[in-house]
């Protein structure tokens, strides 16, 4: 892959609009493009780093959530997801609670699968996907209080199907698992 | 696919906090659960229709653009995107009209490929991804003054690499594009 130019912008100057926490710091910059353009107001939602599992169990099955999502209204499929704690050791590790809270299943071999954006355009975090192959339940789920949660086990096929019929919207979701599809044809 | 419960919460009261526009328009939202819980502030990002387009020329090429993102503060390869105008005729019109702006090209065979979330968890709009099968160059680029981007063809086999190596991490763009690597295998 070739790498590209990185045509940063300068930052003119920058203020916070609101700072109501890790699900609404807004930032707006004054900034000016190396062709001179100045933009006079680019909104940053500023995140902490995300992270979601792409979780298989020993007999091949992919575990899916499911959840009402207010900002859309509506309920679909998705991968289990959270935001990493300062207190996690790293990603992974918060990605493994995360896992464990929202399902009861863990164990099994972990990699970095994917590193995505919901939109590098206006967020200032990443969000990693993890390939956790071979989970099994391990304890209780212990969701927040504000997680009303069904979880779900689907073959390849059947994970293939929903996607094609637009039952993971979820950019975040739908990314690593039509990669996992590409990556694991027959 | 089976259908899914949608447990809507109650909107108990809600309030904007920002109203600055299209990029930036911010509510909160205090919520009820059908359990009961209630979440006294639940943020939600209101923006308008997005739209981005996986167009393949004639000879199978697949066009990919290049852009520095501010909210991240880096550069990667992207599908051509934008917002749906309210002038828009309808989000492929508005998406034929993005396509011809930022690379001047358009025509082809137009349809819906997929339809997805930045993060339906506080997002509050969709993003179509449109299909444009045999586009060519019919105009010159015309981008907006803010618009700093480098425009690419690659062979489906690059496309590939450039997504196993990170190269497109906005996640709207990453999921489609993987989608067409999985249902267009040799």
């Amino acid at each position: 892959m070739k790498p590209l130019k990185n045509r940063k912008w300068s930052v003119l100057s920058s203020e916070y609009l609101l700072q109501e926490g890790e699900w609404c710091t807004v930032r707006r910059d004054k900034v000016q493009m190396p062709n001179g353009v100045i933009i006079p107001r680019w909104y940053v939602f500023e995140f902490p780093t995300w992270a979601n599992i792409l979780a298989t169990t020993k007999d091949g099955k992919i575990l899916l959530i499911s959840q009402y999502r207010h900002g859309l209204g509506e309920t679909h499929y998705e991968l289990c997801a959270g935001l990493i704690d300062p207190t996690d050791a790293s990603p992974m590790e918060g990605a493994k609670r995360e896992l464990e809270e929202e399902t009861g299943y863990g164990g099994g071999r972990w990699s970095l699968y994917m590193t995505l954006s919901a939109n590098p355009s206006n967020h200032n975090n990443l969000n990693y996907t993890f390939l956790a192959e071979g989970v099994e339940p391990i304890t209780e789920r212990h969701p927040e209080e504000s997680e009303d949660i069904d979880v779900h086990l689907f073959t390849k096929d059947e994970v293939r199907e929903i996607l094609s019929e637009g039952g993971i919207i979820q950019a975040m979701h739908a990314a690593p698992l039509w990669r996992y599809i590409a990556e694991n044809k027959e």
